[in-house]
């Protein structure tokens, strides 16, 4: 059930390992589901509980620490030794007696022999919590600790052709998806009616092909919502005039495409296919300047320079690397298009470009994720770039 | 779009600060999700980046902190004056130059005049991470840090009518996509779209009702994977004879109603049928034990007892106080069903009992949600307690 050839996860690990070298890191306790699943394989909903991997420069492999209701689940994704599984105990779970996963994890850093060691921690990762940090600081008496926030993250950050491939599988799923949902909009219809199309194909699939659940749900304000992106459907119905601006995206072995268009219940002002021309021709700036070599900020600024011709005025992030992910996020924390990043664009490195105009009356959002290729940018979605009538 | 009256709001805020002095503590931050939301009404999906919840004894509403992006959600969602929610800005947000999330919350608990003050955080609560906490306590350096995990969660425990009523519609949403996802089961369909028929039903709702995104996907193992109880759905078909286990819940306003049966593939083997029948009766011995003034580890007992008579020897955690929830859990993390666990049960106070046995060749897992009412147990739902041929 492995998703990539050994060989991929072996290169990721010695991409890791040789961070991890100049980092000063002898071993590396990662929690962030998703860089347990690009090294290890690992999938599952069991991050709701204490886990990690532990990637020691000393050992070939790395190590899965869970729950032991896990390790099953374990064997079943992970390409390495399953002597290289070590469960807990479910009294550790909640425990009201002080029992802590972290407890554990600690011995089985010393029992690898690294308890001495230089160990590093994602600080300021998902589901790394204080608690666990105190606790494994307490019971590492030996070790130092360094913060290994975003180490994994930008071994992630360029893309191997097989991930490619599953980002444009996830991007069958997001058109589809977003046809449904479009097609299911109409005035009298609850959001959550939509917001049930939209997972239908998601999830469903298209032939031949099921998708998995998106690390973020998918997202449809709508009406005076359209500038609360977080908010969730209601069960409210779609009235005529509302703006609605749906963002969702397919997903693939953990790998997404997400994709966002704006739609109005029927019929488009014309003030809004205006504001939509000025988007769509920033997009398109944006993505013609990306290429291997230039800066996130310049692509950003391309987006800037164009809508400013326009008279609009605001500094923005307007994009984020992307791929693998969990819930809450399928961004990679990584590289942003945004003033200031300095990150220089390598080949397929993929990110999601979201940018968006608002007004005081209305709001227009059109998005693409793309990849960096030696011709520059590459549209994963050929998607319409407008503003739908529903 | 308040999902409860205020004074309801005002109740739980009374609560909380009641348990506050009890410990001592004078300033309460809060991350956890749900938390958020029982005390401010605060909806959104903006938890992958950090936000939080002040809670101070001297101020009569909590004060909200969230990216400036997500205020215009809060002023959706939220009971409290507006003046009372503060924003960050964007470069706070996997900044690049160093700023972080907490530095702004430190100025916000400062501008309070409680940066001296003893302040609680949720040292083991997701999305305080190990960052958060260095970051808070370098930014306020007047003041004092105790541990409050799960210091609300203990408050969620027992739930108003209200609450009551919305895990009583979340039932309806869990019944109606069991039942959906058992017929949509067959020899060759995809697991996939199996899980798209339940996500459809779940979201898509009831004449009337609509549904929310469960905290928790829906997770239907199958075949050799019945033991692997996290994995998430593939796109293999299933095959006769493939058992499978369905776990989902409704969900209404963030509460859900978790429901667990098991299915197979082609009709249900005599054995497994014997075994269904341990599980059931074990589970409603449990369910008759349960009742204002029993503690938690003795409807475990009843359980455990029961099964043992039919030579079944295992001690288990089998359910856990559920209610208000975001993703990874909807389960509270306070009172646990399982030896050891001495929380005496009260009337509202709302459980998933989800027990199962597994001999090398099979499992069964049947699950119930019910309350503590004065005359005992009363489960939410009254889906059949049995396996389901498929």
């Amino acid at each position: 059930m492995q998703v990539f050839d050994r060989s991929e996860y072996e290169g990721r690990l010695k991409r890791t390992k040789e961070r991890m070298r100049e980092a000063g890191i002898e071993t590396l306790f990662l929690t962030d589901p998703a860089n347990m699943n690009y090294l290890s394989g690992y999938d599952g909903w069991s991050f709701y509980v204490h886990q990690g991997l532990i990637v020691s420069l000393d050992h070939d492999q790395p190590v899965w620490v869970g729950r032991e209701m896990d390790k099953n689940g374990a064997k079943a994704t992970v390409w390495i030794d399953h002597g290289n599984l070590h469960s807990y105990d479910d009294d550790h779970v909640q425990s009201p007696v002080g029992k802590h996963p972290m407890d554990f994890v600690a011995r089985v850093i010393e029992g690898m022999g690294r308890g001495d060691t230089n160990v590093g921690v994602e600080m300021d990762a998902y589901y790394y919590t204080a608690k666990s940090h105190q606790r494994l600081q307490e019971k590492l008496p030996e070790a130092t600790f360094s913060d290994a926030t975003l180490l994994v993250n930008w071994v992630r950050v360029v893309k191997s052709d097989r991930e490619i491939e599953l980002i444009e599988e996830a991007t069958q799923l997001s058109e589809a998806a977003m046809e449904a949902g479009i097609d299911a909009m109409g005035p009298g219809v609850p959001e959550s009616t939509v917001a049930a199309e939209i997972y239908q194909t998601l999830v469903g699939g298209i032939e031949g092909m099921g998708g998995d659940y998106p690390a973020i749900v998918p997202l449809m304000p709508s009406g005076e919502h359209t500038g609360t992106p977080h908010l969730t459907w209601s069960d409210e119905p779609f009235r005529n005039g509302d703006p609605v601006i749906v963002e969702l995206a397919g997903c693939r072995h953990r790998y997404h495409s997400p994709l966002a268009r704006t739609a109005v219940v029927g019929g488009v002002p014309n003030e809004m296919e205006r504001v939509a021309e000025v988007v769509v021709e920033g997009l398109n700036a944006a993505l013609d300047t990306a290429a291997p070599g230039v800066t996130c900020e310049e692509v950003e600024r391309a987006w800037r320079e164009t809508i400013a011709k326009h008279g609009i005025e605001k500094e923005d992030r307007i994009g984020y690397s992307m791929g693998l992910g969990y819930p809450p996020d399928w961004g990679e924390h990584t590289a942003s298009l945004r003033p200031g990043d300095d990150t220089v664009l390598e080949e397929n490195m993929t990110f999601h470009m979201i940018p968006g105009i608002w007004t005081d009356e209305l709001g227009v959002e059109i998005s693409e994720s793309f990849r960096v290729t030696e011709n520059g940018a590459e549209r994963f979605s050929a998607f319409p770039q407008k503003v739908f009538s529903v």
